[in-house]
């Protein structure tokens, strides 16, 4: 009885982690999506090497101090007695008793790189691609398993008299990844000519047939995003968290359908597509204590709140390509409040936990990129030279380009070979260029 | 040991149900491809919404209406009882004993949106967008559940004689969705320039990678559409529904490149997309009843059907730009008479029930279609102008376009203030028009 | 207790089929990607036969030649057998007792069909598409159950005194692929202009985001792929699994990024994906016996192995437009091999069982596909004509193109017929030519 019982919930996490895998992908497609083709490849180059340094770090480094004494080697050198040996201890149950360590490992795992792909997407179109990498893996290594470890670990938030409350993790894996997306974003800059002239000049996305696959995937994702969180298999309680979080993501949606289209007129279909992700991203911390009617309720208001979340950071100068800042930081803090506000944890106690959650996080999540971000702008540099911005780092960084879709006969993406014929484009097109 | 069982099937009808909302992001990008990229932010538009008013609409009155008695507060003010607690009833088996009414909700509600984004196929590229929503919030509430309750729900088709038999939805669903298609095109009327000149002048799809990855996924969500349809996890029963309907997307297939082939001398890559939809469209019926040959053949005669529908509705003037009513309405009524005629059901007995299901459905789900579109007609209009069809609804419903490709440094899709430099283009260049 | 468990185990053989199913869409969008827009059309059109091809084949051939007297039937008249009833014994375990027959023949006929979809990209944009499809046909009946039956079937690799390790199918999937690929490329020599004027000239892919979402999808895939042939949903021995698979991908990703960065000064994209696949692949056969840490060297070397791989096939002149070669046969040489040198089997009399293996399936998987590809040249001739390939497959076999991105108001991709005017369109357009 015992064992097939553990063998479904581990199977469950087995799926879950699946789901979560194909967020990198929505997350790779998105991001591409919705900022310019010259930028593409660097892109999806930046979301590939993720989640291949997320699970790597996690291995190493992220996974024993995440849950210190429940690696397989405990502590920070768990590569060590993880990786050198099938361990014996690979069918024992993880620390709940539901599923074993391999699978804690890769559920975590994947997690783990999810937090560090929200930054991308703030700093894309600008940044240097080695230093985004170097960052990514200092913070996967030392960022987001300490936090992590505050609310999941046994830390100190999981032990305040009223504990913080994170379900699967508004604050712990979106604000964190939130936080550090807004200390990028601030030390990065905003991308040439996007307030030039004292305006907001809009940069639309280069495909929103991709943005528009990302986002589902994203929203398919959360199946296991949140389903997952359970840790078990439980019926009652994986289905009530998928009803939540679907319910959500549905109000978001409908929510930044009636803003945009009053706001603007015009129903924008970015705008929908990051109402979905904050209907998601808010549903998260309290999938399994809200009612139906409660996340209906939270989808709505996040899908709101990432409207006037994107316009508002524009007026305040703060570029963010994608919206990483206000879907993922805004929501995040927004879901982590509503626990004390809404279903069955409600209560004036609890707030002041969720708030005590978010700010300690906050700050040290913040913290953490910040300095990160700071050394390496005052070493290697953060940016790329503006010659490379305007050519795109498709050029400057791959020597190649995403896509050639020119009728008839021809040769496909240009090669490296290529790029004195790409450099020339602007100074023939200089319309194209002021555009 | 009941418990296991439980928490197993369970698990099954939720992953089914993450596969069937995976079919959502495949009839977005179906219907993308095989449509103009003007009109393409706007198929992506409708088919986020889809999902997510077929989940508000399905917790507000759906399932009341099509489970009488079983939802958690009875009747049409579902919601009321559904959404303001978590019930103790969460983990309480539904009535077949082997998952939560929050599985059941969430299964049964993805599959209420899929019928209408059959429709939104068939009047993409002119219909109103905010006269399709109005359309889908009303059927979805009123049209989806009241048939669906006839056949599944207890109502009379259940409780013929010989009773109507349909598995998973050829008729409940397909032949729904394709009903009410039906009534939209015939409603709206085909598109400027279709068939000017008394010629029938194809117009093409403006990805067939998009279409393709949309066909793909498609069949996909069918593991889940058919195999959850059995409502367990029982090893035999599932399998056998997978074996079948894969034997039948690929005779499906391997039907219409034939058919195509021969009356084309071309082999048709959206021909033989739709009759993989078609070949999953007609076992869809009845997948549990037939032996793999069976689905084989029934599989296809849908791939050959599908090819002589599109070309049938051609003649008749009916235009339908994925080849929706074709696939869906033409399959889903074979797929459902096929039930009669083959497999463990075969008798007359059964094809005339299959007919009587056929039948009264069709004349609901047409005729409730057709009263809400010709309403929307009368009343704020159905179809887009003259001007806007021309110039592409993402510009005129949503002031925006889905790609920018063009290569060298740019700015990407063009916001909404770009709009009046591109109504100028068709007149700079006259050449690409008249293509 | 036995039934649950094994409809357990059942389910998750069902869920590793449709993961496996999806990697016939990651191989559609990565060829299609890593390819040229003339020629999508017909690689996509191709990645669609392909799994219909396979599955009724091995329906009707298969399953019987692979598993002798285990398929419903038993023998080379599996179909009749397994066709014409709903058989009594589809509840009955297979020869595992994890399991259905049904579920067993789905999984297995999923896995029959990727074999096939390597070769597809490596000869691809220049084969003739019926060619193509009579060799997949024979290659699915004869080639891949044979070497199958050698390994898996209870055949003398099965038997020798150290029995050939091949967990997934390093040698018995991927390099059978591998194999034939490098059969094809032989016999239909490199694309035209690869190797003109004594140099090798770079073609690269049309869409990077389209290889991308391959190249995930792919790594999605095989979660089933690699877990599922586990054979049960034991935990520790899947979740064991699916770890070192994840961590060969991640190292593959490393690496390949490492070693391209190195050698071109600018990492690439398409060898980072090809570096991700090569991880895979290398992984597959051992992927139950490595340690994390040996499934991190393993798939490293992997990673770097296809960097070198693509490079040195392009100095001998062997035009592999995808990689297929090197991702399928190098890495699934390179991976079965590891197996006698990293984790629990290491040891030299397993080296030599892993040689035995590789050289005895690689000279019959060669033999085949070279003397099938070679009848079909002397016959109806396996290239297309120079004329066809400079303008392109899509409009040469199928009389449409794949995409038709033009801004502003047009008719979607042009029909067939179209293609007069297109031929001449660069003439009559020069500007846009030179865009």
């Amino acid at each position: 009885m015992e064992q097939v019982s553990f063998t479904v919930a581990n199977l469950w996490m087995m799926i879950a982690t699946a789901l979560v895998f194909v967020m990198h992908l929505g997350f790779a497609t998105l991001e591409a999506g919705l900022t310019r083709s010259k930028n593409t490849v660097n892109v999806l180059f930046k979301n590939t090497l993720i989640p291949a340094l997320g699970l790597l770090t996690y291995a190493a480094v992220g996974f024993g101090l995440m849950y210190p004494g429940e690696s397989f080697a405990g502590g920070i050198a768990g590569f060590g007695g993880f990786g050198l040996v099938v361990p014996e201890g690979g069918l024992e149950p993880a620390y709940n008793g539901n599923f074993t360590y391999w699978t804690d490992f890769l559920f975590q795992g994947m997690f783990a790189a999810t937090a560090v792909t929200i930054v991308s997407g703030a700093v894309a179109e600008r940044v240097k691609l080695g230093s985004f990498l170097v960052f990514a893996v200092i913070f996967l290594s030392i960022g987001y398993p300490v936090t992590g470890m505050w609310g999941w670990g046994g830390g100190f938030l999981a032990t305040l008299e009223t504990p913080f409350h994170d379900f699967a993790g508004s604050t712990l894996v979106h604000a964190v990844g939130g936080f550090a997306a807004l200390a990028g974003a601030l030390l990065v800059g905003p991308r040439k000519g996007k307030y030039a002239g004292g305006r907001i000049n809009p940069v639309m996305g280069h495909s929103l047939p991709l943005a528009t696959i990302g986002a589902f995937l994203l929203w398919l994702g959360w199946f296991g995003f949140n389903g997952g969180s359970v840790l078990s298999a439980d019926a009652g309680a994986v289905s009530h968290v998928l009803v939540t979080t679907n319910l959500a993501a549905a109000a978001g949606i409908v929510a930044a359908t009636l803003v945009s289209w009053r706001l603007s007129r015009k129903p924008d279909l970015s705008m929908v597509l990051n109402g979905l992700l904050a209907g998601l991203v808010a549903v998260t911390a309290g999938a399994d204590t809200f009612s139906p009617a409660d996340a209906v309720i939270v989808g709505a208001l996040g899908g709101g709140l990432v409207v006037f979340g994107v316009l508002g950071l524009d007026r305040l100068r703060l570029d963010d390509p994608v919206g990483a800042i206000s879907v993922h930081l805004l929501n995040g803090v927004w879901g982590t409040l509503a626990v004390g506000l809404f279903g069955t944890l409600a209560s004036p106690a609890q707030v002041l936990s969720q708030l005590v959650g978010v700010l300690a996080v906050g700050a040290f999540a913040f913290g953490v990129a910040f300095a990160i971000f700071w050394v390496l702008r005052a070493t290697v540099g953060l940016r790329v030279s503006e010659e490379e911005e305007v050519l795109g780092l498709d050029i400057g960084e791959h020597g190649m380009q995403a896509y050639d879709l020119s009728p008839g006969p021809h040769h496909g993406a240009r090669p490296a070979a290529a790029r004195a014929h790409l450099a020339a484009a602007p100074v023939l097109a200089p319309a194209l260029d002021e555009r």
